[in-house]
């Protein structure tokens, strides 16, 4: 006995990732109650960010400017390319204030489950980019699941003919992790890759 | 280094029930993903639904047709009404497809730790339905929380003008529970209010 205005957007609630059908339909009430104050802001910004966003030329990362943020920074150093799976990953980096170098989204992990070949990601143009002698590193932030090192071998790979120096990230004990609650793999890396204190 | 635009969508989907500043940034980032499929839609449906949705006069329900469906329907009983704290009460209760009657919305709970008094709800109101001769049954439907009981309470010393039954929901063991993860309160209601086999 619901209005097929009200149904149609518990529908695309539920798609967002973290809400379920049950959890989509509290939000709708939510913004039902609160109309003024959360439902046409939304739906604004959101009209908003749709019209604004922009995927960058240079390095695939999702922004309202183009190119993005980070690549029309002329502060960020252009000789370290920084490899990531979306833009997301990208976002977090960025939250850290630890890297000043650019980035290059490659749109996914190849997935031979999901079909995903090295002709669906960029990393042809990350290959395009690394050949500019200016480059000098590219560092692999990818995922440290089977898909993630799959692709960052394969990059790696492909990267053979670019002169640079391929780096990932270092694999230990997160800051603040107790020992006790971690998995053996990333014990064993922490133990392999030990340094002097 | 998020355009504002994407900030401030952050921020108001991270007000949304089920969502916190981390997942609110995930499902941003899967509204900029999927633009066309998802953001434009989802806001052309906050702006429908913010233009169409009602509060019902009569029972206070949200819809999209005012009175709400339910009200509208010449097929629901109106001697019996069932009172609920909010509409997301009312749709739980009609999903189940067992209630015939109409309903009351009280908008929220007494609550001292909230401020929320007699005069904040709608129990005024619900009074002078109840006091028409054709109702004969009112149906407290209220959360088994403090707040829920000692507003039914409230609600049935209001009712006592009214020549109406007052009825609440009755508590035991929900179907397809085990008693072993039951607390004691409801064990011990479902023991008092056992029932011939």
């Amino acid at each position: 006995m619901i209005g097929p205005e009200i149904e149609r957007l518990i529908q695309l609630l539920a798609k967002l990732p973290g809400l379920g059908p049950r959890s989509a339909r509290r939000a709708a009430l939510q913004l039902m109650k609160r109309r003024e104050t959360l439902m046409v802001p939304l739906s604004e910004a959101l009209a908003h960010a749709a019209e604004a966003i922009r995927t960058c030329p240079v390095c695939g990362n999702l922004d309202t400017r183009s190119p993005c943020t980070v690549c029309a920074d002329p502060m960020r150093d252009r000789s370290t390319i920084c490899v990531v799976e979306d833009a997301g990953d990208l976002w977090a980096l960025e939250r850290t204030r630890s890297y000043r170098g650019v980035y290059h989204v490659l749109g996914g992990v190849l997935s031979a489950l999901q079909g995903v070949g090295p002709d669906d990601l960029t990393i042809a143009a990350l290959v395009e980019r690394a050949k500019d002698p200016a480059v000098t590193e590219v560092i692999l932030a990818l995922n440290a699941t089977v898909d993630g090192q799959t692709t960052a071998h394969v990059v790696t790979d492909r990267l053979a003919g670019a002169e640079v120096a391929v780096s990932r990230l270092a694999h230990g004990v997160p800051v603040g992790g107790e020992l006790d609650y971690l998995d053996d793999g990333t014990l064993t890396a922490a133990l392999k890759a030990r340094r002097p204190f």
